[in-house]
Formats: structure tokens, sequence, C-alpha cells
């Protein structure tokens, strides 16, 4: 039985770290978690929409967290241009994802058509910035789309998108569903799958109820998560870890209407040990979490950074934490309730970063 | 457009009413929401499972609403007999119901086995009682089974019961998918199924995020609930009535937690009115509330009892109530919030029970 494991810091290759007192508090729990490297998604209130956006948002982040290497990414909407592009790689913005509402209003019959992002496509494949695809599409009753399906239905998407652009690296992100695991792995080279900790261990049974497991795409069926774990169980290069960690304040997941996320960011590397155990593949947890995805996306840490080292030890009575709260000084704005709080997940972080 | 609609009171063929403090705000409201025959399911703590039990709790509703007749069943388990079904039988007890969970000790390799209450059904074939079956299978990661094919992988069972029976009269309760519909359409006249008022209004978009709308078995894809609006769009008359009310504390609906469970007495006809006009099918109406499941069940009012008038005028902004107090002289109970609370439902109840 495997009691300890040492593996390089991780990367989370899709990461929600917020604004204001929520991003102060999550920010520095990335490096608590195991994690070096952190791709930023762009959905900020007003969302990230060019360079200097990017880079400003970088350096608050930077100034909360030392320690880990941060990649930026803008949010695709009409407004995003050629000359963007170029500027935004010459900064070293990483990507730049794509919503299903971002695109509503460009849409034709309800179906994302992407084809008015094609010139935008083509610059970033030339400057060889990454495509993150939010891979749902809107539900729509008539054509019986609902959050059950709305990522299969987005499929035949995905795989014209990188037909199209054979050169643009592209990464459907947060995969719930077998459809999707197949599709990634019938596409070509240029195509990335992230998985985030959560799809690995719920299924639909699991937010039928239980507000805090209800994340958007939603948790599929049995045979879904079965698809998720096999990718991963069998080392399969393109999938990789992108935690999708999202916080929200506890009064908007406790109540009529809950909003969509799971927070995962302060025990990223213990969570995957104690998955990684139960489906029995913790020789593949490395790769998984530390090497496929910067293999990928061919990134590397800051200048003047090294990776360093976790060790985990498994060990009995490991509890989550019921919740961490938002401020320090102002308990008014509440906690936040992570993923799995309060049980025991049996792995815990003896040294970090070393 | 029709603006105004006098029907018979209404049965609903499915409904808990719970007990002590909750009971008592409850029941009541049979009547305000125009329904004057009820069908009372038998999960209490404990669950009635004799007749002595049946006529107590029927006593104990009657004196809280002696204008509705009341129609007990009991709760299918190992101990009930066939000397207790005939005496069930001549004390006007209606039916019988068995839950998933109720036969889980007797399950073989987690399939529900009803062969060890073949004689049972039998007894209550010969007696008229009615098997009313809660239609899912327990959740197995293992074969796939999960909240949203749980109906679907139960139908064999109620075909294999239904042939075996012939002459038994059973009740596929809250049917939820197509293929439930389906099954039920192919099997002979021995075979009903009682439809809610808010499955004919949900799918699994609905509950996902909002505890109120979450209830067992979930509602499920578009495809499903066209399935259940089309059964009652074509008058089939072995589809009718069963709401499935199930009031629930708020502090048991908002929270890490939720109980699975929609709460609709107060304004039954109400809604079915809403919903009846917005799938455009007004003129079905009566048959599915008032006609079809007494035709079913071969049911009648009490004693001394004849059928009232109920009419319904629609109206703007008839909203229903953000919540109702399960006691009024102890608000630590707290409230109960009802279907589509705040939302306006645009019919309301003008003369009843006439």
């Amino acid at each position: 039985m495997t009691t300890s494991i040492t593996l390089p810091s991780a990367c989370d290759f899709h990461l929600h770290l917020r604004q204001g007192d929520m991003m102060r508090m999550v920010t520095p729990k990335v490096e608590e978690g195991g994690v070096s490297l952190a791709y930023i998604m762009p959905n900020l209130q007003p969302p990230i929409k060019n360079t200097e956006q990017a880079l400003a948002y970088k350096s608050e982040l930077e100034a909360l967290a030392p320690n880990v290497t941060f990649y930026m990414t803008l949010y695709l909407s009409p407004e995003l241009t050629v000359e963007e592009v170029r500027k935004a790689s010459k900064a070293g913005i990483a990507g730049v994802k794509s919503y299903p509402r971002g695109v509503t209003t460009n849409s034709d019959n309800g179906i994302e058509n992407y084809e008015i992002y094609y010139p935008i496509f083509e610059a970033m494949e030339k400057e060889g910035l990454v495509l993150n695809l939010h891979g749902e599409i809107p539900s729509d009753a008539q054509k019986d789309i609902c959050v059950m399906n709305a990522e299969e239905r987005f499929l035949p998407e995905l795989k014209k998108i990188a037909t199209a652009f054979p050169n643009l690296k592209i990464v459907l992100e947060h995969a719930t569903s077998k459809a999707a695991i197949d599709m990634v792995k019938s596409l070509g080279d240029n195509v990335g799958c992230s998985i985030t900790v959560h799809h690995l261990q719920l299924i639909v049974d699991d937010w039928a109820g239980q507000a805090h497991h209800f994340c958007k795409p939603v948790a599929k069926f049995p045979h879904d998560r079965d698809a998720i774990r096999d990718a991963v169980k069998s080392g399969h290069p393109r999938f990789f870890l992108g935690t999708d960690s999202a916080p929200h304040p506890i009064a908007t997941k406790e109540g009529p209407r809950s909003n969509a996320g799971v927070f995962t960011t302060p025990l990223v590397l213990p969570y995957l040990c104690k998955i990684f155990e139960e489906i029995e593949c913790l020789d593949k947890l490395e790769n998984f979490a530390c090497h496929f995805g910067r293999n990928f996306y061919g990134l590397s840490q800051k200048a003047g950074f090294v990776d360093n080292k976790v060790t985990l030890v498994k060990e009995a009575n490991v509890a989550v934490p019921q919740h961490y709260e938002i401020s320090t000084t102002n308990a008014d704005l509440g906690v936040v309730v992570p993923f799995y709080a309060n049980k025991d997940i049996g792995w815990k972080i003896v040294s970090n970063f070393v």
C-alpha cells in the first residue's frame, strides 16, 4: 500500500480566483493545495477582454501568491480583434476562453456559430494561443437540449473547429461525459481536455438535493464518470488537471437557488490522492496533475522559478474544513464551503514547494 | 380565450399529509386547492402498516377536513399478511403502496424481487385493493443506474407484475419518463398512472440548483416532459392526477442537503389551469383531474356526500404565496415554500365546493 507520495508541485489548467475579498482569500490557497502553475479564467465582472486587463489582474494575483506562476486568458467576444490577439501573445497571455452565453447574441438558430470567430482563431493559431472551450450549448426544450446533454450536443462544434484549425491548440474544458472523452480521443494532437477533481468523483445523484455538488457542466451518469476515470487511468496524455475550482459565498449556494461551482483549491492534491487511490491509479497521478497539461500547452514556470516538490502522506482522520471565512475582518461576507466539507479524505500535504 | 372554468371538485390520487403540526396546517388546504377526494400515502414515521393505524390516521384527517373524502393505503412490507389485506379491504382501505427502499432488504442482486409479495398481490387482486408502485430501483453505479434512469429500469418489473396479475389494479405513481408513459400505454386496462402537477412543468434544468423543484423521481429530459404532456393532451383515460404534494419545512429544503418533494396542495386546480392553458388542453382538465382516476379506482365520495363544483377564473397577478407557516403559534417550526412561490399563476378559485 502506498502511504507517501512525492511529486512536483501541480498545474491547474482551469481556475477561478475571483476579485476583491474572495480573491484575497482564495489566491494564497493555490499554493496550499500543492499547485504552482495556474491557468486563470477571465470571467470576472466585467470579463477580461484585453491585454491590459489581463496583466493588471495577473499583477494582483502575483502579489497574493508570489510562488505561483500564473497564465492568463481573454474572454472571447465580438470585441476581440486580431490585433489584440497579437498583442496578447506578445504579453505572454496564454489563451482565449469561450463561454456559451458569451456568444448567444451571435448564434444562429440557437446553435453557436463559431465561424464569425474564424479570423480570431486563425490569428491565435499563428500566435500559439490556446482556445479554451466551455463545451455546452444553451438548453432548448424544443430541441430536447438540457443540462444532461448540453455537452454532448456541443461536440460536433468542437470537431468542426479542430478540423478547420489543425494547428490551433484547443482544450475542451471540464469534460463530464463519455461522449466528450470519446470525441477528444478521436481528434488530433491539437485537442486536449481538462478534467476537474469533482467530476472524477460525482454523478447526477450527488448533486440531486446537494447544493455544494452542483456545478456546470453538471455531473452525469455513472458510465460518464467511468469514462472520465478510464481516460485518467489509461494515462492518456491529452487529459490533464483543470479543477474549475469556483468559490461561492455559502449564501449563494444554500438557498432557493444555488450558484454552480465546487471549491477545491485549498486541497487539490489531497483530494486527488484520495480519488486516485480509490480508483486504483495512484501511479497515474503525477502525469495527470503535473506533466500532461504543461506538455500540451508547452508552458513552464515563470523566470527564476523551478519546479519544487510536494510530499503527501496517507493518514487517518484528515478532515476537510467545514468552511473558509472569506474575510478575517468582515464576517458579514460569509464563508465558502469546500468540496467534501467535514469528510475524511485520508491524505495530507506534509511538505510543500520544497 | 377561456377565462372561466367550472368543474367538479378534483381527486388527488397521491397525497402526503404528514403528521402533527404539519398535518394540521396542510390537511385543511386540500379543500382550498379544489380537491374533495384524496388518496393518502402511508409513509409516516412509523409507516402505516395495518388497518388500525390507517383508520386512526383517517379519523385525524377527517376531523381536519370534514368535506374531503379520504382513501387510505398500507405500506408494503414483509410484515403485511394475507389476513391483514382481507381485513383492510373490509375496512375500506383502498390500496397498498410499495416504496423502493421498503423492499431493499428483500432484494436479489439489487433488483427488487417482488415475487415474495405474490401471495399478497393475489389477495389484493381478490379483494379489489390497488397496488401503488413507486417505480424506481435503487441507484447502483456498477449497473449505471442513477436518478435519471431509475424509473425506466424499473419498468420491466411493472410489466411482470401486471402480466402475472391481470385483474390486480396497479398504478405506476408519478411518472416522469417517456419510457414509463409508453409502458403504461402498452399494458392492459388494469394499469393506470398518476401524474403530478410539477412533472407536467419541470425538466432536469429546473431542479439543477433550485431546491424547491427537487423531488423524487426527479424531473428528466424535455422529451420526457413532452411525453407526459402528450398523455394528458390525448385524453388517455388511464393517466390521471396524483400530485405527490410533499410539504417540507424550509430548513430541510434550503441548505447543504435538500429533501425531495414539491408542495402543491393549496393551489392544485389553479396550477393545473395555468399548465393546461399553456399546453393548450384546458378541455382535458376535467377528465384528468376529476374523472379518470375515480373511474380507474372505482371510488366515489363518502356516504352522504355529493360532488360539488369549483369555479376558477383567469386573472392577472394571482401570486402564489411566498410560504405557509407550519404553525400559527410556534414560529420556530418554520414555513413551507409552495411550488412557484411568488410567481403569477394567472388563475384563482372564485367559488369552491358549491
